[in-house]
């Protein structure tokens, strides 16, 4: 199992990504307490896809005592938006719906260029606003939210980014980000960047805000360093909320950059979309009649996790197809075709809204 | 011998420095060929005050062949300018006015930030207007003159500067300067922004536009890692010229951060000019019996110094300054004296120089 901010691979212990990132289960208490004052529990926190967290508790505290938090999250953009970089952004507008919070939207473009070799500058900086589209496409309040790309915003970004990188050595980043004397001096530097949301409410306030940090649990390293940074710039440690990363199509749930077929793109046609869930892998029998007999094994399917993480916000709903597989009474064929059809019906209805956005993505963008 | 970019000490040999550093000697015929273009030979190559180069050669087969090259020298705004600062500047302006050059003044105030630990990022950001009004007292041509703050112009800076950054390992910075594993992540990213203006007049202009950098021949680092990088990007190796480092007042020529006494700011009161000048170590004899009878050492005395770099422009003037006081005829309270006087008279008119410039600093200023 490798988690880091640049790579997932392997069989994922989320249970040992706890433990080894020193981060906390989402409690029932926890639970509750995010209840009381949402009036509700995100089907993604029933389902436990957003399962550790760092200082909720404080979090809450600090609300109820009448000092709300703003969010911050990104993207690196690398390319386009698949529908497994909508689960924490889906949760993040609820987030800011029920707690009436700014959002920080992050695009780090400057770090995907330095990152991956065969990747221009004005590559990276462009999908950074094709991403925004998906992102402004979800629907996030235009006068609460704020989308910079890195490159753009640099100023004000670098600005901050060094009063964080003067105190970060060399030593720390090598420990916590396993560098090398062969990555280069942009990678070495790149966490300081990555830092400056988590405060700059409050450099923009002139006093702390609390911030709160919802993202897959890869990036965990970064707001480590945040975390140990931050307080010694005399701003609060971010709290973070972090969530599972959803499977691929491919085998064993790989999604894989190489193979366009392993993701669904927000920018593919409803009919390529479908094409790719009508080839994906299950966790079916290898024919009708065992399906029948045996019945099949969500547990290890993509099909079923689509449902799980995005697809079937009904819990009813998700349980009955999770039995009725089991039981072996709904067929592979049946299941793909039917989440063929909604993820369909999701893009046609996702990529007006993302048409529009083109419109209304000036509102939405910080630029130095 | 130390000569870094953060560190000058001990005896410097110049000739060491060209071999260590694998520079270029300015030979006479390098001379006559400025001279051939200048109509000129400014004092401070007559005397070699500027000594070394890399590929200047190659900046005037350029010229000849009717490319003309721009200039970029700049400061580390790590407190006020004092007069050893000013001279590559002064040689930089008679290049300017020489050569119709575009000048691109950097004020490092991100670097001075993260090198010194007890400097804030508001004195540094502030030292750099405060140090541009010297600049600009000068006479620079606020047509072709274009100075900035790295922090203020970081959003067009670090945009070019993650392309440098793409290219250097931290093997080659640690190589290159020294750095260890406490180093901080600011001071390891640095030189990457210093690079950046070696190109940005070839970046505006979309063509390739030689770069010509007088600076003290303590920065060479930081340009061998911009001419390793440069063509790596398309870019042009940027030529130099390296000037030695003018003494302070202090015995064995020692300039002191932490001794205002041994060093002359351009915003000292004359008298306070004058009167570290009365005091300054020189190599006059123990007593005037002895300096009249063995005549003083002009070769290890900072007053003659401080007149070979910038107060005594004419050579002649400077050999009979330098056989009286050989030949015991100048005393050193008269040489002091009339530097004092001199010294004086120059932060006049200097300082109401800095004083109207604080009005024009808006038309030399570059910000994004």
């Amino acid at each position: 199992m490798i988690v880091t901010p640049w790579e997932v691979r392997g069989e994922i212990d989320y249970d040992r990504l706890i433990q080894e990132f020193g981060t906390e289960k989402i409690t029932d208490q926890l639970m509750a307490r995010i209840k009381k004052h949402a009036e509700e529990l995100h089907y993604m926190l029933r389902r436990r896809i957003f399962f550790s967290h760092r200082d909720l508790d404080w979090l809450f505290d600090e609300y109820d005592a009448g000092r709300k938090f703003y969010l911050y999250t990104g993207r690196g953009p690398s390319g386009h938006t698949h529908l497994g970089h909508l689960v924490p952004w889906i949760f993040t507008k609820w987030l800011q719906d029920k707690f009436d919070a700014k959002l920080y939207f992050q695009m780090t473009d400057d770090e995907k260029f330095v990152f991956m070799p065969e990747l221009s500058l004005e590559e990276a900086n462009s999908f950074a606003y094709e991403n925004a589209l998906d992102v402004i496409a979800l629907g996030f309040d235009p006068a609460k939210t704020f989308i910079f790309s890195d490159l753009d915003y640099a100023k004000t970004l670098y600005r901050e980014a060094v009063k964080v990188a003067k105190k970060l050595t060399f030593s720390t980043v090598k420990a916590v980000f396993g560098f090398e004397a062969d990555n280069n001096v942009g990678e070495i530097f790149f966490t300081s960047v990555q830092s400056v949301p988590a405060f700059i409410e409050s450099v923009k306030q002139g006093r702390n805000v609390p911030c709160l940090i919802p993202h897959a649990i890869d990036q965990d390293a970064h707001f480590r360093v945040a975390r140990d940074v931050l307080p010694k710039l005399g701003y609060y440690k971010p709290a973070a909320i972090h969530c599972r990363f959803m499977p691929g199509l491919g085998e064993g749930g790989k999604m894989s950059a190489s193979d366009p077929s392993s993701s669904i793109f927000t920018v593919d046609k409803p009919d390529t979309a479908a094409a790719k869930i009508m080839n994906a892998f299950t966790g079916g029998r290898g024919n009708v009649e065992d399906q029948r007999l045996y019945g099949g094994n969500p547990d290890v399917c993509n099909v079923f996790s689509y449902f799980y993480f995005l697809m079937e916000p009904d819990d009813k709903a998700l349980q009955q197809r999770y039995d009725d597989c089991r039981r072996g009474r709904l067929l592979c064929g049946e299941c793909k075709a039917c989440l063929a059809e909604r993820t369909a019906e999701f893009l046609r209805r996702h990529q007006e809204k993302r048409e529009k956005a083109r419109e209304e993505l000036a509102r939405f963008i910080l630029k130095d």
